[in-house]
């Protein structure tokens, strides 16, 4: 029987073919290079129609560059970031900020990957100290690794307090369209936030791959573009990344792909749950599932289905997408029963 | 009267109708993430077809990145590259070379871009002077920045001196299909000069934003993965990325696509070069036109065509690309000739 | 009342006598710079004759760059160190080797500070993995940042265990002298536990600035003297920096000076334990004693003697030196014990 | 004959016997450490009544560091730094500070190692080009490597012309004292030409190993401490180094040193510009004289004095130091004599 990727990410479901037809629709002539082009210049209108009017936007080809980018435009190589120990930034790059960056990046155990206040206030030292990296940028993940969503007004309490403490607020958003959709907002309401700099995933929303960064505060706008080259994200037919992102913002796509995502997963949710021997290890509130399941139940599933599996606490992740089939959702919800009949 | 940018260089063209083909024939259906994929084993396969059986692949997805995951895996911070000063990746990369590798780059004025034995041999240093970086790394672009192409002779030269000297071989092939139709070889010409390690571009070549790092030395491709991960180009959906690369390696696509592109920046040379007040300041040996033309013309020609003009030499810059028309170049001369003569 | 910093740390007591007689002998004439002269030379003679005849040497001005040279030897910034959460390289250098070396390093929490073979199996990954940095270096100090020390056989343990991994070793030996006069040996019983780069600390055994990084492992010493510029260690008056090591290298100076600081720890550690409502928080095997007091007779205490206070766990640090007196012990002691009766 | 290292470097003469009696007279008692001690706070005070009442300093052990923490505190990784291409940051750092800092340094071509406004005007590139890093700094060194001295008018026509384009300047001030006595200035004269960081060497002017950096631009000197202990420079006994500058500052010995350096520099080049076959290479500004002179009489002269010798300008250069008696010149003088006669 054939391995099936269907749960294993969201970055598994392939491309969206409004967005396959953007970029071909792009195609028709010749154009100027690295991002001088019109479609460039539409996604960025767009992205300022849906963020604000004042945003200045920097593109970028995968999710490990747009935090990179967002981050080099907060930081000096002797300034540190805080950041939840599970965030994608600190445990998943392979130290690519750190090398790209020169800073530190400093872990603060979370219970469900959401940072609060008490949280930070107990995690940060005195910026005098000079054994220590001087604390710069507060980074989280909107939704978080662990398929939670922040309140908009825990966003806003977590800004307040970062710029009280003369702190940058940095928003991982590849996930950025579940968040919304789960919280009901549109996008502009992270905008509202008061964060300095936010990302906004479009590869995981059905794009080939394309991210965006997006400057909330001006202020740190200026070496965008240079940032980009750096960051080895400067592509010359830009045209082609921009136009994902035309199309997933054209007609609301964005919401409709991330809304499919978000109902399949709770619909996986809901047919785990009751399951004997299964606990969900995380609330669902994107499109992910956490679940416990037993050892055993677990290696006989994944002999069909690829998935992550977090063996020292038997934690199991399933994903869904933006092309996720209610089908689907039934017969791996079926499979995963039979496994924990065996 | 619309700016052309036609001749501005050879990105501005677009991607090719099979490349899109390609990748929408990747979209199949759900598929690993990160390169574990079948269209990114079939670009690995035909890779090694045309370079060598033993052959490791990162993809990348610029050239800038292309380059620097090649060099990351030649180097270590404290040691140097030596290099043509013209070389993109001194001149034209923002810094991006050496933010990431901690490594100096070392600039070696040539004639006409191309290094040649004498030229290292006199722009080297003592290895054991600590006052200066270790020299590590010798490389060169096939072809040059400024359109020339080293003869298969001369690439055996310079690695077999650099080898002898305890330093490796770089090749950037942003272009190395040019090349290859300007020698009248195959790619694996190339792998059969002793380099080490050895970039070969799509994006020019017709794709959308593809690159291939070729390790031909087999001892420095270990690390090449997490080097491709910190460089932020391991995309999650790199099957999209490896169709580009298979569209122009099936049925020597690659070749036709050059062979175009070298024809037209030929015809668009000897049309140029009887024109007077004109000279070349390069031999066309590429897709690139280097000619020394009056000011007041440029400035008049610029109206209406985008180029490259290097005012303090009076050099202008034409490219052409896979897709340039007949057409389009006796339009150009043409637009070139009137603003001659006025 | 004066603060006293007799007890804050070891690098509060200034310089030995003998070590300013080298310094200022060392003054006789002109000499090369940059470490080619006659003192140099008789310090690695000295280092050879302590750590084995096939050692080579970097000198080092401070603690931080001494290892920072030892790690850039065994690193490529894609690799990543294993070491304690409450090391020094992790804790107190303000990120100054993640700046340097690019690389991530990875805390494995320990009871006493004291790595195992247990705790790195199960904080080690697997290399194949590009989303987590390449495990490379296991790094370990001599004794511990809570002053604990490693039995010899534990350090050969872990050296097969990481060699078996295709991990290298480094020992930060910012306090070896120390760890040899609590375990009783030599300094060469280091060099025979199959370590692969060990530093060699003078500055908290009486010297003014001065450390030495030892290859043990030949394959890694080739760079030492580029690390050393480029980490800028390479003072131009080297021969001032040598000469402390040969003072306390010969006659075995630093074999007395170690003594003294352990004795006196031992002592107030002895005087400490009975006291109600103190426990050690770790045993007291250097030169460093941990006690875990009451909050208000710390504070009380802090009033006249400066020493490190974690108030999370109430423990204080106090550190002994090659000066301190046994009358310094005592007028502690009885500091302490009015504090705690108040 | 033995080889005399008199004229190679300043850096050969050892330490001048004041400042060892003040390391001497720092070790009275135990002292707080990392500087928050009397000592470091005097040497400060000093060097405030020098350099003016609002100057903040960091201390460096080497001349390498004080540049590097100079630059630290101006640059942002991906902003360039504009210098001579004779400079020390430059040509003999082993590219220690591209590897620390991760910015670009960008070589200016120039006729006796000075910058001007006119060849900065000529370097320099738009900030909005994304393909080239963001100018940021201009450093020029005080005096320069070629032993030239600005005039204090082309410090300021440098500062204002680099203010007006955004950018700092940067003075490499390692042998700042013989500047100044060459010009017959005080040190404050410097401080009065709106440079933005400066350092202030004294290992050159008899200090045993002793660098200040000073920032006259408030606004850059809030990470100094960061920035010290990021690379490596914060040492635990600072007061040993701080105590030195208090020696040179004390009593103006900066000055009396400097001006012994001087005028036996003036002394040699008075000697050396009638001999046949010789002539200066560059005038003699401070405490170096560079001469060309035949190849055949700088082989027989350099077996028995070691000094710098640039073959393919059969250029000499000799330097002479606080402690360089007339006698050494006059017997230097007549060995270069001789071996011209030959």
């Amino acid at each position: 029987m054939e391995m099936s990727w269907r749960f294993a990410s969201d970055n598994t479901a392939g491309v969206h073919p409004a967005v396959l037809a953007a970029i071909a629709a792009a195609n028709a002539s010749t154009a100027p290079s690295y991002g001088a082009d019109t479609v460039t210049a539409r996604a960025v209108a767009l992205l300022r129609a849906h963020f604000g009017a004042a945003v200045d936007v920097a593109f970028a080809l995968t999710g490990t560059a747009a935090n990179i980018i967002a981050l080099a435009a907060m930081l000096r190589p002797h300034e540190a970031v805080l950041c939840a120990t599970t965030s994608h930034i600190l445990a998943d790059e392979a130290g690519a900020p750190e090398r790209f960056l020169g800073s530190k990046l400093v872990g603060v155990p979370t219970p469900d990957g959401r940072l609060t206040v008490p949280l930070l206030e107990a995690a940060t030292w005195p910026p005098d100290d000079p054994h220590r990296p001087l604390p710069r940028v507060v980074s989280l993940a909107q939704p978080t690794e662990l398929g939670t969503v922040y309140p908009l007004s825990s966003l806003r309490e977590i800004a307040a307090w970062a710029h009280a403490h003369d702190l940058l607020v940095h928003v991982d958003g590849a996930r950025l369209s579940n968040a919304a959709v789960s919280l009901g907002t549109d996008l502009s309401a992270f905008a509202a936030c008061d964060i300095d700099v936010l990302t906004f995933g479009a590869t995981k929303n059905g794009a080939l791959g394309a991210e965006a960064v997006l400057f909330l505060n001006a202020a740190l706008a200026a070496p965008r573009h240079h940032l980009q080259k750096q960051a080895m994200q400067l592509t010359s037919k830009m045209r082609f990344v921009a136009a994902q992102l035309t199309a997933l913002l054209d007609d609301d796509l964005w919401h409709a792909n991330a809304t499919r995502a978000n109902q399949t997963a709770a619909a996986l949710s809901a047919a785990v749950q009751p399951l004997p021997g299964t606990t969900l290890a995380h609330p669902t509130q994107s499109n992910a599932v956490f679940a416990r399941i037993p050892r055993a139940a677990a290696a006989h599933l994944r002999k069909t289905y690829a998935f992550e599996w977090h063996p020292e606490s038997a934690t199991a992740r399933w994903m869904t997408s933006f092309n996720t089939t209610d089908q689907e959702v039934t017969t791996f919800a079926t499979a995963l029963q039979r496994a924990l009949q065996r």
